[in-house]
This record gives C-alpha cells, structure tokens and sequence, in this order.
C-alpha cells in the first residue's frame, strides 16, 4: 500500500428537504452575500429556484445571480463570474445545479481571490492559494464535485478542457437532496452512470497495485451504480435508488477509492475531455465511447485485474468477456459505445488524438499516451 | 435511504516515516506548547518516543508529559491530565499511542476548555461547546478513534464506561504509520480484529434497511480484516496486511458505514462496555465473547440480513452457520468467546447485565435492552 494523505472537510447534508437549509447554513457562517450560479432554466420549472431565494431571503442574506453555466463549462463565462463576484464583492459562492455548475462556481471562488489569470492554473502554471468559501445543492449526480477538490473547464479559444486541483475548493458544505435529482432525464442518468464508474475503475486498472480493501470498495460502487441505475431507468421516481446512486457518485470520487493505490492515472478522462472540448458532447458520452476502446488497448499490461473484474462484476472468467459485458450495459442503458454514434467520422480521429495529446503534456502523461498511442485507441472506438 | 449528515475534517498522513512530521505539522499550525500523552513504556522501548521527541524539539514546541493512560483509560487520570493541560496552558493535546491514548486525549481536550465536571459529558448531561486541537501518532490500529468524534472513559469509581461524541474532538490530524504496529502482538492483533467487525456490524444488523452499497462496503470491510488478520498472525513484519488492516480499520468507523442506515443500534458494544468496566478485560475480547451471544439472541429478528452475512462472509446458506463461522474465526485467531474462557462464573452474570442495562438506559437503548434480555444474551455467552 502507497503512502497516501486524506482530507475532505466537507460536510454533507443528505437527505429530503435539505435545501431548505441553505439560508440558515449560510448566515451561521456568517455570510452576507454570494454569488448564485445555476444553469439555464430548470431550476425554474421545478420550482427549486424559489425555493432557494425564499431561504436566501429569510436570512437576509444578498444574491447576485450568475445563470446560463453550460454543461461543459466554458472559460468565458466563468470569467464573466469572476468579474462578478469581484465587482460586488461576495462573500463566498453557491452553486445550484450539476458538476458544471459546481465546477464552474469553484473556479470563480478562486479567480475571486486572485489577480493572476485564471487559466494559468489550468495549464497548472500557478498555484492556488486561496479561494471563497463554496456551498452546494446538488440537482445532478454524477462527477462527484460535491465532495472534493476538482474543477474541470474548457477554454472555447483554445479548444483545451482542463482541471485545477487544489485542497481549497472543497466546498464547505453541500446540500443532496436525492428529491431533486428525479427529473434528471434517462439519458442523462446512463451519462451520470458511466462518469461514475469511469472515476473509480481508472486506478482500479491503471494502479501498479490495488490493495483489496479498494478492490473491494471499488467493486461495491460499480456494482451499486448498475443496480440503481438499473431502477431509475424503470422508475425515474424510486426514491431509494436515486439516493443510493446519488451517495455512490460522490463516495467514488471523494478520494477514498484512489488511496493507497501505486502509480494509478486518469486516461479515459483524458481522452474524453479531449473529445468533449472539441465536440460538445456530454462527458458520460465521452466516456461511454472512450472507455471500452482504452480497455481493449489496455487489457494486456493489467490482465489479472481485467480478470478480476470480469469475475466479480459480470461472474465471467475471461477478461475479454468483462469488456465486451461493460460495453454491452452501456449501450443498453442508452449511452453510445462509439464515434459513429454521435456522428464522428474516423478522419476526426487525428484531430481528437492531437488535443488529447495536449492534455496528456500538461498531465505529465505524454510519454505512455504519444500521439501514436492515443490514435490506436481512438480507432478502436470508431465504430 | 435514511436522511443523514456527514463531516469529518480529520487530515490523515499514512505510511512510512509519516510521523517524523509531526513537529512541522504542528508548527505550520502554530501550537507551541502541547500536552504529549502516552501508556506505558512501550514507546519509549521501540524508539517512537525518541524520534516524536526530536520532530518537537526541531521546532522548539514545548511538551508537557503525560504518561500512564490506561488499556481501558480511566476517570481518574484523566482528571490529573485535564490538570496539567490546564496549569501549563497548552494549546494543543499530542496522543501517541492507541485508541486509550487517543480517547483520553480527547476528554482532556474537551476538559481543558471547560470548567464543568467532565464526567457530566459523559452521562450526556451537558454539550461539548468546544475543544482543544487533538493530533495522534496510531501506534495500535483497532479502534477508529484517529478519525472520529467518540471517546470511551471508565469511572472506576462508579463502574461506569461511557462515552462522548462530538464534531469538536476529530483529531486535526493522524498520522497512521503501518510500521509503528508491527510491534503489536498476536492477541491484541486478534482483539483489534474483533474491535473493527465489531464497529460495522452493529448498524448491519440492526439498522431497520442496510442500503447495498453499506452492505458491500461493510462486507468488504469483514473481509479484508479478516484477510489481513491471518496474514498479520503468520508474519508480524507483512507491512501490505499491517497497512491494509489499519487504514480498513480507520474506515470502519470513521462515519461511512453507518450513514444511511435506519434505526441502528450499539448494543454488543453496550455490553461489551459493561464487561470492561467491571473486569478491566480487553475491550476486543469482551467483544468476541458477546458477538456471538448477541447474534443468537438477535438472529431472528433479522434473518435475512444474517442469511446475507452467512452467504456474503462464508459462502454458507444459512443463518446460525455465519455466526459458528464467525465464533470459530474469533476462537482460531486467539480471541475468547465466552466468560468461561476469560474466568468469569455464571453467578456474575447479574452483576454484568446491571451494569450493561445503566449503560442502555444512558443510550436509551433501555426499552429493548431490559435486565432480562441483558441476562439472557449473557447467559448464552456462558461457556
């Protein structure tokens, strides 16, 4: 077992209702103003928007509203944010919506602080040092933002999708209410799944050594995903699988399964995030396409853990099987398993491959994933 | 899916060599002065006490000694230390050791900021309105209390083993070196071992509905405790099984396992409780003898969750095989299960269950746990 450090100071509500805590949560940490972020319209139709205000308002405490994040966040936007949260000088943010918007309000919770450019510490060319305080309710599980230290954004200009990682955008609290997650669409929900499997089998796959403990732990949340998302597909209103579901997705990327794991890397996401800055396509989609076509290259250089979870996942003995029946439970929930699928053709490819190499160079990966490599893998997933 | 709250902001720092950092980590903190709490001479045998002392005096943080905590701490000394922290004004407390240095630590912390009797917490009397700042070097890993908010204390006094629980006693940080545990011996391995199933299966069984991922992680818990337990009794030095053992000990409870969970109860530590007060036993050997006594008394009122732990754990089919299965695992690996085995007789019975049912009713755990169901467990746990 590696040696590891663990922090994760946020606290979660969980529960029905919850939301409804947000003014009181807020002003007992002595909170004035934030600035509110939230995506397009939904959180009007739902009625979850008056809800907020309503709280908000009880406690006296000031909004300034930042709506329109995008499902991939975009960097002109979070600057507009900034700017924002600059000009009426808020005391911390609040993020209502999915990852994006969680991703997004971290990012201005650190540009706030700061007179450096912003994307400079995506390019991983500055430090954070300080940020607002962020505070959560969660409408989409999913990327498990919730609960740790990651914020993903793409740069429109740039055609770049990179993260920032720092111990000090955790959010001080965040709200999940499973309630809130049911009208999430099933489509939506099979994207929701595949990203959280994706967060914990990268170093299952990739680790020098997974000790059990986390073998185990990993195996318990991939399995959790299916069951549930298997019942929300049935009954988009089942209220104990939306909730089981919404506490796996923040459990596996809250730090916990990566701990104590040798040498573990994250490149589906890197692959998907490439596909993802140049496409638009939802990043469980990304995913769903990347992952089997990264594992049908990957199998040989970890074939005893591509064994094991065939075996544990799928009751299947071969790794190859164990593949083939991930990639299957993708396309049956709805997710596409290929570039033809969202209308890709194999020209693309280099295209993909060359900005995918671009994210591997500032995750220090560039080595293992040439362009040459990440081309085959793609070719994999042409159709 | 029941509501819940989760925080936990212990930082922890696991592997080898971690705890040569303690003198930077409390420096960064700015804590000059901090009462150094340890049991015996343990180590001072295995050169632990030399090299905390050195990381201190590296960064000129002054220490106040206090040696002496007890396996089972008790009321007593831990008065003397609430004394000494308050005389010398320190800011922080320093527990080296295991889970009885660390629960004393944190009564001391919580003393040493209040001028009321400590022993009102305790009996739940008043609330813990704050605490010093509590770091810990684990040098026994069994009990979880590097990463939580409880403390047990005895009153020898009044035979009493209660317990605190607050968010102001998390240790601000641990330090878990697997090496710094080779040096624990075989039955205290196995106590341990008994003290962390013990932590997640209370709430297993007797949470109204366990959901599945609390079920896979809990049995994943067993499982590796176990695993790394057999290793650990064929070779002392195996530092992956020490490692592995520890950190799935930290987890177990550390929160994760019980969130979620409808309605669950400690009641096999309840009584375990009572035993260590009135016979100084090791808290883990009390509880290999009550488990299996609880699990007969309880079985039926949870069957298909004890079909689960048999099928699960055991590969068996039926109830009452998990649980000879368990009692033979406790018996094999060196641990007592029963009164007879630890020279207790059956006429003591009634002292026990009276003192477990003071003990219930501070829980308020009374309705269910009366004198004569307390009886009746211990008398299956007889011989």
């Amino acid at each position: 077992m590696e040696n590891f450090e663990f922090y994760n100071p946020t606290k979660i509500l969980f529960g029905k209702d919850t939301e409804k805590k947000i003014g009181k949560i807020l002003a007992k940490d002595d909170i004035e103003r934030v600035l509110f972020l939230y995506g397009k319209s939904s959180i009007k139709e739902t009625g979850l928007y008056d809800k907020v205000v309503r709280a908000l308002k009880e406690e006296d405490i000031e909004y300034i509203e930042h709506r329109g994040v995008k499902p991939n966040p975009v960097l002109s936007h979070t600057r507009e944010g900034i700017e924002k949260a600059k000009r009426y000088n808020v005391d911390a943010i609040l993020a209502v919506g999915g990852g994006s918007v969680i991703d997004e309000g971290k990012t201005i919770a650190v540009g706030a602080k700061t007179d450096k450019d912003i994307w400079d510490f995506f390019r991983r060319e500055k430090e954070i040092k300080k940020a607002l305080p962020i505070y959560v309710i969660l409408t989409v599980a999913a990327t498990g933002s919730e609960m740790n230290g990651y914020a993903v954004i793409t740069n429109e200009d740039t055609n770049e999708k990179l993260s920032i990682s720092s111990p000090h955008i955790y959010p001080r609290v965040s709200i999940l209410n499973p309630e809130l997650t049911f009208t999430v669409p099933p489509r939506y929900q099979a994207y929701a799944a595949v990203d959280v499997i994706a967060h914990v089998i990268e170093y299952y796959f990739t680790g020098q050594h997974c000790p059990n403990l986390q073998n185990r732990f990993i195996e318990g949340i991939i399995k959790t995903v299916m069951d549930t998302t298997n019942s929300i597909l049935r009954d988009q209103r089942d209220y104990n699988a939306r909730a089981e579901f919404m506490w796996t997705a923040t459990l596996a990327l809250n730090g916990l399964s990566q701990v104590g794991i040798k040498g573990g890397e994250f490149p589906n996401h890197m692959i998907a995030h490439a596909l993802g800055a140049l496409y638009d396509i939802p990043h469980g989609a990304c995913l769903s396409i990347v992952i089997p076509a990264w594992m049908k290259w990957y199998k040989d250089k970890n074939s005893h853990q591509f064994r094991r979870f065939a075996e544990k996942i799928f009751n299947l003995s071969d790794e190859e099987g164990g593949i083939k029946a991930i990639k299957a439970w993708f396309s049956e929930i709805g997710a596409p398993v290929n570039l033809k699928e969202v209308g890709i053709e194999e020209g693309e490819i280099e295209k993909i491959a060359t900005n995918a190499h671009n994210i591997a160079t500032v995750w220090k990966m560039d080595k293992t994933y040439t362009k040459e490599v990440l081309t085959e893998i793609l070719k994999n997933a042409k159709d």
